[in-house]
């Protein structure tokens, strides 16, 4: 009879390398399955690895599109910063390959699938709970959280078992990457007092080393869409490498964020993100100029917890539907085009207009003419003071401050 | 029989000196007010063009301290930018300004205050509602609101009553400008696609021309509130201004803003804060180590409330009082260091540390070996993810998505 | 040439009837237009009294199917209750009016519309708000509020232009009644202190009247909206209709309310509604077994916002779009039935059911077994009780309460 | 050597006097400790018991007082309805007894408390994350949720230890009281769709044997707290027992509730709360005379994240203290009368009064006369619409809605 097949997230390193292994060591029959979400690593070579190091078959799927499109442009478009700081990078693309993942189970036949992800961190609930949310007869297994091993014992097994170990010491560091930005955790990082290394940045530059002279970019929305540089069109995820080039390359997107995550922990992490919080600015000053004020101080209140939501692996859940239900409804006017001075890791938002833009200066002196007289504002003031007023009337004497 | 008195908040320009020898001519006697709160004008000169011009005594109250203690202290703690961007500058005075407009007239016997705001901005809505909160006796006059003259009329008036009219061009902006930042607005600026030209700056130097070496400094907090420098005491009134040269020298604390004003228009200005953003940025870092989760989940609800409200003009109402208390109680333990580094435009934090950081690399290793255990996790996720998994077993079928 | 033509919100009662003369002489053709939204009036008598007074032409336009199926049922399923008591009886209907009144004017090329409200309530600001929204080229006048008279002066007036005036003693209340309740205010109930006499209900039994068997019925809902009452299926206006019938007779539905209006005073309100609180009710037990626990927990944000945007007359307003597509998207899987007693001016919601409940005995007992181990509630509670675990550890010694 | 002693949450009941037997046989001295919290149980016979069955000692601590002043007050002033129904009856109980257990165990020096909660509620956490937020150093047991005995099996060890088994079946139904209300779940009430039988209830009468004649009281609060019935004055705790009587003999306070637990699942839950619907109802009613607009429609966030977060058993954190602060500044004018009529399972507010009233008959008169003219309602209409028309303005035309 045939071994149960199990679905690996595989990335090439040696954590899931050693657990294709170890899931062989138990008796499935591995489908090794890596995702491109913009990450700019060597594809071909690991998809082979995995055959070599033991999987049954190894896909390799390109998901940078669908990653852009459906997932990086929620961020975007709801300004997505957790603690008003992180702008979600690993949180977005967990549900993306947890749907991927699933896919392939179904395709495969598998009755599981598996993640590298360790019992601290909160990838492994934002895994798992994806995975039940699409198929809740499929299993999860987390090797790495559940061999518990020291690296000492890690490495030691994998040399039991052929399987490269990399030569020379280990980054310090834990790294995340995808077209939204970079996360990087642990080594030195760890003291919150401590300035982070240069050696822990790879897509900025150092402010000290950043160009002296700008540049400016002209960025087209169509509906909450970016879709221009420069009058150029771009689909998304080119949109966005693009600019992580330029912003980058001016030190933009730098984030050093003490987070408190969904597992009961403070953790020091740093972060870049040159493309999406270049966009994320950009978006929100074409937002101040065509939404209208109930929208724009109400829509604070979804984004907050949309980006909650997310951080904490609840992608696919009713309450993300309806939230995005709420945030399609906005987009309709946020089209027009924002001119960002990139300089000194600055994204300067130097102009903005729309053909939906409600400030106008046309329309503010017929306004000013037709509309805004001095009685006006007097009839308000009374009315929209006289609560206040009442309350003193009443209560001025009465209550001692 | 005397005339009755009506006090004026006086700044000394052309508006407000005309508005003295309107409301003589309207019966009163004009008692001027001139409250410094950190702008930096000649005060010996303006009170005694006061009484050239007309007015039948007039004060000069140096009220900086107390609108640092009282005023931008909440702004600081409670973070209020309002649409994430304006650090309330003349919101802020606006009550303090009323409060002693009050205090004067009900010190003199007077039966109004007046003040020299147009109909179309907050900043009438802000003196009025604060006077009639204060108290609601006193009738409240708005003369350049009422008078409606154009400029050359303005000035025919002035010349006509031997009021001493600026000579030269104007500047363009209309500007007001405090401790905690400077507002601009008119102008080139009313083009939301034009850039701020230099001129519209005052207390930020240009990126282009800021110092290629960074500073460095510790700011001491003591519950909420910055005491140190470099380890040096200072009052807050005088903390903020040091900080305001620092951080203003390397251009930090421009912001570029169309906001939707109180009165139902939107409007392009251009602010300087170069203390209150570094402050506002360093305060929400040392709270990241010290408030609890759940607390730096919801303090921003009540911070955005806040913001609207002083925005709107409402700091002396039983809301902001019942905000605040919120506030004050999660200030008890927002004590330690941040240490800030002033670099080309920017204020990075680069470290913060705190006898009550919750955040404690001692502690997370205690609590990774006795509290942080894999089991744990599981448990954790299989709970948490459980009405997703649930609500998937039970829909998955059944609602076309 | 002709005059120009405005279209008035006709009720047939003396204000209105007076306004067609008093526009009239202001030099307007003035069309009639009277909506039925379920109050039950003699709609022929009403629209042949306006050409008597002097319309130039008089619409009476059934607008309870669009009222039902596009007004009342928002307040259902947004359960919109402002202040947590009123469910928005004449709030909901303005807009529907101002609607009509507007298409009425663009199909008339009329160059006005005009409503019978005053200076003191509401509905001035819906209709005035709603009708700008629509056609911001249409003026709006306000009779009523223009014109100032007194109860004696306006029937010297009418009796001078030879407007009717109603014999004997007018109610001492002020009346607005449509399919989803009644609105009573004025006369007795202006003191807070005193009950409401029980002359100033007319939908609802009084409890010592009510029947002393109760009726039950089960209501069956698909997706959101009630379609069927004990198994029959109705239109949404029949099905109110019918309930109004039912939870009226056991004196369900009185609601007495002081209430904060929208321009800035408190007032006394005595409402009825029997359907709609009953089904607002029902509806909500329906979501307590249907929605999942985050969206049980966040819906009621949107509910509050509505409910407030909606009491303020904004109802035509990008806000009101966006809250209306999240609520839309909740209402997927509330489809089942709810059995309701009605006795002694309770609806008691004795059960609810549905095939889309993530509350089932089956599964249930299954996830008992399957999902629900004491390992995972011991490592849950270790993971949720952390950020206070590690408060406690750093803060209790230090912090003195 | 002495043995480890643990302090054990003891009702008297077979479950808490197995786990005697059972932490004695784990090697701990017990002792007992018996909180009453209203729910009148014969305490002198728990106390006896506690011995008997093997405890070392035995408390009984009558806290009645504690918990209304400190603990119901806060949910009568916060109208903590959980998901808008469930007034908190035993999420209020469980933090006072953690914080008398934990008490006694640091009088005690008792290394560990122990709580009788299964592992499927809400209480285990509750009682965890409370214990460890008063003393992280204490270890918590949970014998019922590690033995995992079925009934029978816990019935046999009993009788093996000696441990008095109640004769005859149990209830059907798991029962928790205290003052604020009673809780009832299991049995029958596990069908959504059956309505509960009368046996489920006890502090209530069934609507059908109420009385036919109404009890009118009036309830006097100063400060938000309540403090005379009909002008005379009662201790809290003694008010709410009156009350419960009064109300629960007219049927008020039932309610039937499938809730979202904090442990990821729906159960039915049925609660009786006679005192505590009438107090919550009667003091909102009076708030709606005394707290000025902007307070009432802010109060109700702090309210619900209130209510979530007592359910979830946070009582003892940063959080709960910055809400209660707020809370505590909105009660300093809720002061004055509210008359409630008890009839037919209804406690109906009649009529409300205060000192610090903003709804005043002649307040209103004086205002309409002074402040409330005609213009003002124009003016603040045109500027309360001004946002809406200038959307129109730019976005009739060119948005398909």
């Amino acid at each position: 009879m045939a071994n149960p097949k199990i679905v690996l997230a595989y990335s090439g390193g040696l954590d899931t390398s050693v657990a294709i292994k170890w899931l062989q060591n138990k008796g499935y029959d591995v489908v090794a399955c890596c995702l491109d979400v913009g990450e700019g690593k060597d594809l071909d070579f690991i998809k082979e690895k995995a055959i070599t190091v033991g999987a049954v078959s190894s896909y390799v799927i390109d998901a940078k599109d669908e990653f852009a499109e459906e997932y990086a442009l929620i961020s975007l478009q709801a300004h997505t910063l957790y603690e008003q700081k992180y702008p979600l990078v690993s949180a977005l693309s967990r549900p993306l390959i947890a749907k991927k993942l699933v896919e392939v189970a179904e395709a495969e036949n598998a009755v599981a699938v598996a993640h590298g992800c360790t019992g601290k961190g909160n990838d492994q609930v934002r895994f798992e709970v994806s995975i039940k949310a699409l198929n809740p007869d499929l299993e999860v297994l987390a090797p790495v959280r559940e061999w518990k091993w020291s690296r000492e014992e890690e490495i030691e097994y994998a040399q039991e078992n052929g399987i490269p170990v990399p030569i020379g010491l280990a980054s310090p560091y834990s790294i995340d990457q995808n077209l939204w930005g970079r996360a990087n955790e642990c080594g030195i990082l760890e003291d919150p007092w401590a300035a982070p290394p240069e050696d822990a940045y790879e897509l900025t530059t150092a402010l000290e080393n950043t160009p002296d002279t700008p540049d400016v970019v002209e960025i087209g929305f169509e509906q909450g869409v970016p879709v221009t540089l420069d009058g150029k069109s771009y689909k998304l995820a080119e949109l966005i490498l693009e600019l992580n080039g330029i912003a980058g390359k001016h030190g933009v997107g730098r984030i050093d964020h003490v987070e408190n995550r969904l597992v009961g922990i403070k953790s020091r992490e740093v972060y870049e993100a040159p493309a999406a919080m270049t966009l994320i600015k950009a978006h929100k000053e074409l937002e101040d100029i065509t939404l209208v004020k109930d929208v724009a101080h109400f829509k604070p209140v979804i984004e907050k917890k949309l980006s909650e939501l997310i951080y904490d692996g609840l992608w696919f859940s009713p309450l993300r539907d309806a939230l995005v239900a709420f945030l399609a409804e906005t987009q309709k006017t946020v089209t027009g085009t924002v001119r960002v001075k990139f300089f000194k890791g600055h994204a300067i938002v130097e102009g903005r207009k729309s053909e939906y833009s409600l400030y106008d200066e046309k329309l503010a002196t017929y306004t000013k003419e037709d509309e805004f007289d001095h009685d006006a504002a007097v009839g308000f003031i009374k009315i929209f003071g006289l609560p206040t007023a009442v309350n003193s009337m009443v209560n001025n004497k009465k209550v001692t401050v």
